[in-house]
């Protein structure tokens, strides 16, 4: 399998972090290909930031679907989802979606760490959209931009481990980290929390895979079926050759 | 009151026909000012193209933001809703907001006109988005792209009410006409239908005029508070100006 | 136009609150007819008064119909709106009513500020009835009567700010200051706040002139449509004239 | 016990019939005291109505308050039940909600029978006010009136069985028959439906006395909590003597 | 009227507190028949245990069904409810179901005590079946086994009365005590909170005994249809005579 | 990995089905152990064989537990998910739970095919609690029990086809055949259907083995934590050996 672990921020940082975590994730023979946004935000962080993630997205995804047999997108609003679930003939899922589903498996009530006051309402947002919001128990904060900064992070995990006890706490009977950032660092705090810790490319890689060998057809009708002959302008031409 | 009628699809025609419903509406002494989108799609009927349209909006408001009272998006999407307001210090309504918002005050239980059927599950996500699924009674479909063509509109106008017949029968209390190329259309069909019928310039120019007249502060929090000293790169420089 | 701003409280005080920040909010040529309830409640606070009210609000509506534009209901709990939009050819608003949806514009998810705690489920049921609890971040209660004092309010603005901010930290994006009483006084408090704030009349005046605006056919079907032929014993001869 | 069964309207065949009903439902020991509305509509059957009713009856409950043990609300709207259950210190049931709760105990899903287009609105209003809008599988709507003519029922009951089999077959798995003129015609049919078969009054009636031999006690706080001193005028003494 | 009071857990203790209370409880005339789980968990308290409890109250109710007018399920989970519903032609009435449906009747919204946060998830799953989640406040747990100790109850009801009024605050204005071992505990600590309180047996006997005096007729299509004809093995024969 | 594939009915035919169609799916190197029902129905169809079922599921899952990387449940209503997700150290799905899940992912809203009216309510139930019903766009019924034969599908599939396409045809973006014996018959007739098809197996072995792979810790809290120390009479030792 050759999958893309597409990031349409264009900070190189968190599409290496999530490729990262997702090589290790990977069955044997699968491949990961990485790709970073070529325009907008350094890191979405706003609703003006997505809105222009979106067309980065499609942009991104248009120019690398060859050969693919399915994308994860790795940035945690699950930023053009819907648009590439229509475009492309392959499984795509949404880190975020996928930590969602795997949660719900795994405990009846989920619990949700955010990164920023600013985007909590984002993130609500998106999982009312899920159709899943009465499955969130409880939410949290933190304020901190530590997990974009290399080097040791005990200090991090040790406010990530408190978070998520406080949501158990609370009654989540399964927490997700939400972020890209976040790849893989539910491994580092599981052991100090009482229940299971996900991230949303831990849950998404194999979920993705999982997909792929259900071998779904692609929607010939629907608001997802492929399309063609659609008319564009000052757009990559890799979307045109692709819906145009 | 100086108002901006934006249209972020690429066709003037759409942007021609909302504005000058919008100018029939607005009050004396308000100016309407349209602009139509600089990229993307002709008319945007699919998820790609509303993904694309994101961006194509922040875009066209960024670049008429200046002196302006207030954003009327004549999408019927409501494309880049969400940014522009955030973005922008002023109210921002969608025409499909404005049209749901001023019917719940018409009837308990309201039906849609949409236009294509592909394109109803993006309209049915956007009406949970907005909390109101719950106030919807019926849908109704039509095929047909007539409203795109000059000329007389007598057969289409035969279509529009005898749809918003059958939702009356099916107890809706009022009736909306989605699709910015419906503007002004409910005048037309209105004296047929037995319940309020609207469409979303109809609605929203008027409501676009009240909110201003509220004079709301803008927000200095949460997610909709302005935006300052954002990252971003290979976006129009209007939209840095304004952000970054 | 000729706007009727209705109390059916008793209370000749609240009428003049409101009128008068009703006025000051009219477009020029809007002229403001207030009207106070003829018996019940000096100031409903109860189910029990509620229910009286709704009569005095048919039939204060009914005695005022003639040469009306449209009808602010200026009770918070919107008493008789139902009623009277289905009685009257012309656009009811009830002020909570507007206030919400008007929030709903400005914030994706809404503060409430009420004044007593035995009033609240009230309130609770009225929002739930709009289909819109799931637009409401969190609420808060003030237990003072302060407003129904004339005089310095600066005692009761400092109260009225604090308990906007704190809704704001609980994640409000907009505030609604719940209470006729309360007419003008979101203007008084906003520069403190850091999110929009606004009263019912503030938001009700501008969009029932809106939807005037709007020129909505009255309804001929469905339970909004005009009455005849009921047949009533024991009323006002005004609501007779109406609906008999 | 004594149960005070009451009508709002001002019709007495109808608060004859659903008293003759519950008659043949009480415990030996229980007396029936029926009351029929003072002022009003004959029958209501609109939101107007309705709302000169919620006065109606709590004028009419509170002159009969008087060593009655409970109420049933004899109104299908349930007409008063919120002031009534506030101002009373003893159980009010309203004969609709205590169908739809007695429903939910044989059935998943519930089906109903309405009575005139214009006022199903309403009902479904009033299970949505109840919260359980989510166990309702399938409504009907019968355009008759003959339920208020005396005399053989024998083709108003073909239509009732016919409407409640309908319903059954949509996945209603217990019907419920609305209308305080419906009172023990469920008894009528019922051998001729597949499933459960309720009117208000056969559900109401021993609802009734189970809750009275509950025992609960009244609430001193909340929004149901009695009350005291409250200034009313135009209104019935009696009222007056309960809360003023 | 002979009632069989079941209790599918194996201890008899829970049993006979909960038939005492139902004795109290009964109409005169009323017969009480209690009966105890043959196999499975002392005392229910997990997602397994209820497993095997569902066995055990279909087992339990099959050997009990001869001569019964209706059942009253004494496990707050109200284990085997859906089943026996399905199973047997007489009223059967979960304790928790009762309470819930009684509650809805004496406030508009209802607090809960549980005891053990571990089966307070359980709880609310129970809840959300039954469509009922919207009508609560909040829950509070107490983390004690004290009810199932024979003796002096005066500390355990001080610390129920405490949970109670905490729910009063918190906008609760009905209490219902959780669990089998509550049974008539509601009575003891009532006079202590401001608003209503109930448990399960106080709700569900008189509840059941209503809901055989409405006589309602046996499902005979839907889900809750007498069965027949089924194939089994490895079960009491008393199951297979019921439904084989 | 070596994966439980389990059916608490006590036909081996249907677990031959189950265990096939997952065999056919598993990665190279997952064993999968196939495991029947030792008591209780031999195909559940019932309220009351689903409650027996709990009980066997939970004595076939701790029978089998020994050496176990993960359990699917293949049985369509998913018979004692809840139990095993508690008692089990390794991740446990539901077939259902698995195939709305990975629906949830192809399209935004969901088609259903049950096989029996009667059983339909069942399944409404499950996906209520699974808190997805807000992504059906509908359902249909197949009265056929075909499945259960050997031998020639076409006439079969041509049902289960035509009943997909319907889905599709009410908006259905994505279709799942429920019942285990519908094992693999997604593949057969997905050809025929213009949107997705799965059925629970083929979206359930593979979602499985993802979640092994993501190795999530077991709750240490919670009602799925793992349980010790309970006191059970009458049950295989198995059982008591896991959690006694």
């Amino acid at each position: 399998m050759r999958l893309l672990v597409m990031n349409a921020n264009t900070t190189a940082f968190v599409t290496e972090r999530a490729a990262e975590a997702a090589r290790r994730l990977a069955s044997p023979g699968t491949e990961i290909v990485a790709a970073t946004g070529a325009f907008g935000a350094a890191i979405m962080a706003s609703r003006t930031e997505c809105a222009i993630g979106e067309h980065a997205a499609v942009d991104l995804a248009a120019r690398h679907a060859d050969g693919i047999d399915g994308v994860l997108i790795a940035v945690s609003y699950d930023t053009g989802l819907g648009a590439l679930r229509e475009m492309l003939p392959v499984p795509v899922l949404g880190m975020t979606e996928a930590a969602l589903l795997a949660a719900c498996t795994l405990g009846g009530s989920i619990g949700l760490v955010s990164f920023g006051a600013r985007v909590q309402p984002i993130y609500r947002e998106l999982v009312a959209r899920y159709g899943l919001s009465g499955r969130i128990a409880a939410w949290t904060n933190l304020e901190t931009t530590a997990a974009y900064k290399p080097g040791d992070t005990s200090a991090l995990d040790a406010d990530l481990a408190e978070a998520a006890c406080a949501l158990a706490g609370q009654g989540a009977e399964v927490v997700v980290l939400l972020g890209a950032v976040m790849a893989g660092a539910s491994f580092r705090i599981e052991d100090r929390v009482p229940v299971p810790v996900l991230d949303g490319i831990r849950a998404g890689l194999p979920m993705l895979e999982a997909l792929i060998r259900m071998r779904p057809l692609k929607a010939r009708t629907g608001s997802y079926a492929g399309l063609t002959g659609r008319a564009l302008s000052g757009v990559d031409p890799a979307i045109a050759r692709l819906i145009g």
